[in-house]
């Protein structure tokens, strides 16, 4: 039932395909998938073992289709993280110059992170937006699609046989996106020290300063979190849950007791993997909270509970 | 430089368009922006007084757009709220049936909100992600548009001469989105009783904790939050800042205490206003925390420091 | 070695001594010791099995002595409590009217304890402070001592032939004290469901906000305190530790996490015992903080990790 | 009604009086007074201006009768604090070598403070608690006592005709006694940016948590404290006021917001003065909670509630 075959975040020439790219030793040939929960739903069924979906971007903010498709449905694991660099192109078809371009189109994401490029040099064009940024290229690639021009990355331009324009367009010059390898449940990565654990955790409704008592069980341990945010439960309007991705391995004594602790003051929480962070960072880990803390503490208690010390 | 008229995230016929309607007292013609950015820009810029744009979905979450661009860019304000249940149709020409319906074309947020049904009825439809609902509508109304269906309100598919061929097609019967007027700055609305406050926190980058020493300052004035969500700084990954709204008036002295609170330790904050709730909601004061309790305090400590005090 | 006697906090006829007599199953003869850490140390050594001493009082407050004697020094474990009610007499000797006390001794507390009624009813009588109530009977006893009249409880002065010349004269009608009864270290008392486990609590001295960290043990648990009092640790000004009573069990999971959590931030603590509360209450169970619910979240946590989770 | 002069707790030759010394520029005759009560009293009547008193010390801790005296009873306040390190001799009758001490008289606490001495050089004396350390050098001053040496101060020593048996006693070399001048209510002590501020909390018997609350007023503001001590109210056991020392003064904005916080939440707040430290030590103060921070925000809040901001 299960292939060792994996996807991705299609169509090629995507940044999710660059990505891809970076995480040489998967095997087999990957598979495109036209949507974040289309992608996922292979992974849910057995169609593919893993596949790489973008989770955040340092300029747009959380992919919310992938959080809110790893949230809901049967449990998914992630086993890796890769993070780069986005840069962005203007790219038209082969004799068209730059001062000719009437109409551009591609992904919102896109369009918003070369907004000020767009206004600055092309104030009158016509911006649509795509489904992808490869997509777009695919478009702008035929003389009668009434597009001038693609944003785009050089991969996918390149592909189409169109040429740049302009550039590093995007506004942030140094913006990036987060993938993450999607799997099954299964074994946890092991722990390497520079870990990163992902879950959601669901607020109890009826509990005021619940998000303050979510903060507390992981700051009392001395953990601390690389991103929170909040996503609606998909009920009513002020119903949230809160996507997190917390320092640490769930086999960090101080975090495995504040996923407990939330397991106990939330209503749910979704565990969503423990695994190698890709910067390689180290916490710090506050006096205290190290294992050898929680194994001498737990030591202690079992003697004072014991029947016969005296 | 300041006309009399206002705006809204256009085109005609979307929900935006819609909750303007329930706002009866609104002076003059509205016009239609084609991007929040373009409806926020021409406030900044004098072109209209005051424009509304949604800000937040139960199902989709926050509208980054909308909350970037209140962020980012000369001072603006919230000056009112409207809340709208949220219902899409399928709209095809006249003639066409269900069954014949292979390719469906709509905003992303309604074809995610409608996915399901979509999943269900529409198994083979191609879906294609354009502009907005209305946009989608006046795209179906072209029967060389190659698009048999568009999935939009009821007011934009009647205006394009369309029918519906399904109705209440979106998962989540419930859905609602929230809007906001905005204004440049000027006087705060009155204070009701039931007010809201929206604001921009900037955590200052060196602090550890700092989110919760954020929610500490409402806490600990027994101020609630309706609503907190992170959004990237659009510097690296990591660095957030957090959309709040909270309970209360700039002018309830707990509010203006905790405010000027996150002023300390914050970064910066961005203040967007204090104005009516849509649900007519008031707060429950926790004892010690109504403005005649803190005007109590500031006379008592007057006392204490008074040099003639005998 | 161990032997099968028990002692208190003498003379015969403190309220200590009264107390001891409500614990009617004590086996054998008691032994009084002249002060806490006399009796103290005969645990200690070993010279009696266990003591009944004097730990708060309604009005004094905490009896530092014995707070002390139990912190420092070889282990020591509480394994009850009673709680009387504590009210003074003025005894003088047969003949003595009210009108004719000039001189009045008895223990510092006591003293405090009626000073509203001295300066109503005896304002030029010369109050002396003396080592216990019953020897200030003993003292009275004897003409030649100088002293008019003792301040102590009926069974001092009774037992040496004094009569009262006024009764209930303590300021506070509602006084109670509270004793222990201390052993050397063995099994604890069986869980009732209404517990109190009392510890000290030793600051990490370079670590700001310590004793907030040390409160949030408990609250962060759902684990109330019924009493916390400083103590110096007998080094130098501004360091101190806590005395604390704990609502619970050490066997209350809730108890033995915030226990555990203790033992790591704090530089010490010192486990003196988990035994019955007195007055039968027991405690509300926050949400998610029952021994159930920290049972399944080990559960749910050793689902995570297991290898073959799928 | 007011007089010039000023008096301590007596009687001559204590350590209050030792420390009174130190107090050079305190105008005409010192008043000794019997008890700590009786001190504060003639404070409050208006017999002397102002009087010392000891309120803590570092073996013993808190000084209860001075905390209580204080907390109770018509306002007073504290204007200087002075320390002293504490040392004890043992003193006797010119001609008694030590290894003829059969009885020993002293203050409860000096006794305790030289508890390992006298336990290892004169484990078969009785040791007797008298009023205070120099009334134990008077009493031993008469051959007839029946007493054979004080412990006491070399003053108190010397003023008898004893002769030092053996100096420095106390177990802790290193004890200090700490001493407050207390007056009835006036201006306040300026600021010197090196000061404390010394007041009681009563907290609300209903808040469950309200410890915790009375905490974060201070830590919030980035308040230190300097000594936190529980105090029973004087009515059941279980109910308990703070007697709290916090770095800073009630002209620094962020204890004065602190301290109005406090009023707000607790059920009382008895201020008892802000006066220079007696070490000197300066405060780190924490980023965002300087002056200068306070009045900025407020400046900020005032602009946002202008009505003609534009």
């Amino acid at each position: 039932m299960t292939s060792a075959t994996h996807g991705y975040l299609g169509p090629a020439g995507t940044f999710t395909h660059q990505a891809l790219l970076t995480l040489g030793d998967l095997p087999g040939e990957a598979v495109p998938y036209p949507s974040v929960p289309a992608a996922l739903h292979a992974v849910r069924s057995g169609e593919v073992s893993a596949v790489l979906v973008p989770i955040e971007n340092s300029v747009e903010g959380g992919v919310s289709a992938t959080l809110d498709a790893l949230t809901h449905g049967d449990p998914l694991q992630i086993t890796r993280e890769v993070v780069i660099p986005v840069q962005f192109d203007l790219y038209v078809r082969p004799g068209t110059e730059l001062s000719q371009v009437r109409s551009v189109v591609s992904h919102p994401h896109a369009i918003a992170q070369c907004r000020e490029w767009l206004d600055a040099h092309l104030p009158d064009a016509v911006v649509t937006e795509g489904g992808s940024t490869a997509a777009a290229a695919v478009v702008v690639a035929d003389p009668a699609s009434g597009f001038d021009a693609a944003i785009c990355a050089p991969v996918a331009g390149a592909a189409q046989g169109l040429v740049a324009a302009a550039t590093s367009i995007a506004d942030n010059a140094s913006a990036e996106t987060r993938f993450v390898l999607v799997a099954r449940p299964g074994p946890l990565p092991p722990r390497t020290g520079a870990d990163k654990t992902t879950l959601v955790a669901f607020l109890r409704i009826d509990r005021s300063g619940a998000l303050l008592e979510i903060l507390e069980q992981f700051a009392g341990r001395g953990v601390n979190l690389c991103r929170i945010e909040s996503r609606p439960t998909r009920t009513t309007l002020g119903h949230y849950c809160f996507s997190i991705d917390a320092e640490g391995h769930l086999d960090d004594a101080r975090l495995a007791e504040a996923v407990m602790g939330l397991h106990r003051v939330c209503s749910e929480v979704v565990f969503l993997g423990s695994y190698p962070r890709a910067d390689g960072a180290s916490p710090t880990v506050a006096e205290g909270q190290s294992d050898a803390d929680y194994t001498e503490a737990a030591a202690w208690l079992a003697g004072l509970r014991r029947p016969d010390r005296s």
